[in-house]
């Protein structure tokens, strides 16, 4: 995390992972070494510090932003895990997934429970409209991850379709994230609608450089497979804008049809990663980014500001 | 269902299967699909007739016991969904599974989907102790699950690791159930206690007795093949007693180190079904009604009082 995002929560941040390891610990034994290997080999808690971070603005002293952040970050926690199965996933972040070690019945088990824990500390906030938000966000999350299951290996998709989908699988996360903490923190309607606003673009820009960072990141800093997308089936605003400018290439095509190619998937990976179609979803991502700190222009000043302007900056040039 | 029952709340049940429907009717195109042949395919609505029912001792019109009763409803189909996909079962009700027709991965979203519209139907109640039981129902009910993955193929199991087990996973979403109902219509503490106690009851008798019917019943009775627990390495509460009085007998033993053979399972099935135990855990089912009944009494004089006894007295007499 940036050194300015960690100056501002770096305490609150510390406070949700003792809240997570609490968790943790007090979980039933075996759902407890499975729930802290999971948290372990997570990501880089940027959904928490965006709730963190969003209450900023109009709060410095929130204790209900802690278990909220924490409840972010546990909803994501579940999704991995079962994404994880669904995928039949054997690392992330470097590390052997749940289900690769204990198999996938006790990952689908655990990411439940995960769930059942996401929503407790959402609950013990007690503000029924961030526990609305909260159930919400799982439906759109889960309808998201359903359509991708449902177009895989459908190379008739169009970018809106793309873009609805990731809308529900990703930036309804980054919205419950951002609006959570606008919510709790008594924002006026109008900077909830911002900070709402701000979460999905970020969330949007977010998962475009995921999706093609699977083309151009290497196994190594990525910590799993590159092209794991295409081998599931799933195209992506960069295999799907390729397909609308090159659309007598039947290289897709023809690796969906002899999916254990390899060869196939590299030539596909290289014209992808060789075509003007990787700048254009840049720019697309870069847009969604500035359309986010667009918005924040009209939040009071606050000291967030600058932390979240760099947290957009960061989802455009990640390498992982 | 019985009749007093129906004539109860027969016309709260019709509203709660009205608010399912309209649920798959908002849903996305496939997940409403995939949401309606779920229902389709569900059981006898006993959870939502005991919300309602707990629900009457203390109001007889009260909207939130809908939406209370529809979640719990919609919380036991999702976990039925995922149950469906660990044991790799085929069958449900005399019906293909969902993961036997759309596979294994639509069915785990599914499953999530169902535990969001769930918890935004509790949600929607506004009732924060509500919302707090409903997850924690979850996050037990994934405990005993857990407990029973881990647990598979263990011959050294006790009754009360046993009994432990079924009291997550089977009678806390009975006490979500009751004391839901009790909790919306603002029944007193002692009274919410006395529900409580009922469901816990109710609940660890009903699945004592589902334990029983899978040694006893006949897979059209059913509705799925008998003897799935051993099948799954499931100890249950007649092969736990069955070792214990019978410690010399190696045959569950040696059907678990050769467990596709067909006639092995059908001689431990035989061996189990003869023996004394079958009586022996209907009479510990009975008792645990005899203790849910009981506690009734000490409710104030209502209707719902002879159709929760009839209740607890079916769940021991049914045949599936």
């Amino acid at each position: 995390m940036f050194s300015n995002v960690i100056d501002l929560v770096g305490g609150d941040l510390a406070r949700v992972e003792y809240s997570l390891k609490s968790i943790r610990d007090m979980s039933d034994g075996h759902t407890s070494e499975l729930l802290g290997y999971s948290l372990s080999i997570g990501g880089k808690r940027i959904r928490p510090a965006l709730t963190l971070l969003s209450g900023r603005f109009f709060t410095n002293d929130l204790p209900d932003l802690i278990p909220m952040a924490a409840s972010v970050e546990l909803l994501h926690n579940a999704t991995l895990i079962h994404d994880d199965v669904i995928d039949k996933s054997t690392v992330r972040h470097g590390r052997p997934t749940v289900n690769d070690i204990w198999g996938e019945n006790k990952a689908i088990i655990l990411g439940d429970y995960v769930f059942a824990k996401a929503a407790e500390l959402c609950a013990s906030t007690g503000n029924i409209r961030a526990i609305q938000l909260f159930s919400h966000t799982l439906a759109m999350m889960s309808i998201g991850e359903m359509n991708q299951a449902f177009e895989a290996f459908n190379l008739k998709q169009t970018r809106e379709q793309y873009l609805d989908r990731i809308c529900k699988k990703t930036a309804s996360l980054f919205v419950l994230a951002t609006e959570s903490g606008a919510i709790l923190s008594k924002a006026p309607e109008q900077s909830i609608k911002i900070l709402r606003e701000y979460g999905y673009n970020l969330g949007m820009a977010f998962q475009i450089v995921d999706d093609l960072l699977d083309f151009l990141s290497t196994e190594d800093e990525l910590g799993k497979p590159v092209g794991s997308d295409l081998a599931q089936g799933t195209l992506t605003l960069p295999a799907i804008l390729f397909l609308e400018t090159n659309s007598e290439d039947g290289s897709i095509r023809n690796y969906f049809e002899n999916r254990g190619d390899p060869e196939m998937k590299r030539r596909v990976m290289e014209s992808i990663r060789v075509s003007s179609v990787i700048q254009e979803c840049y720019d697309i991502a870069a847009g969604y980014c500035a359309n986010a700190c667009q918005s924040l222009r009209l939040l009071p000043d606050s000291v967030s500001y600058q932390a979240l302007t760099d947290i957009a900056d960061f989802i455009v040039k990640r390498k992982n």
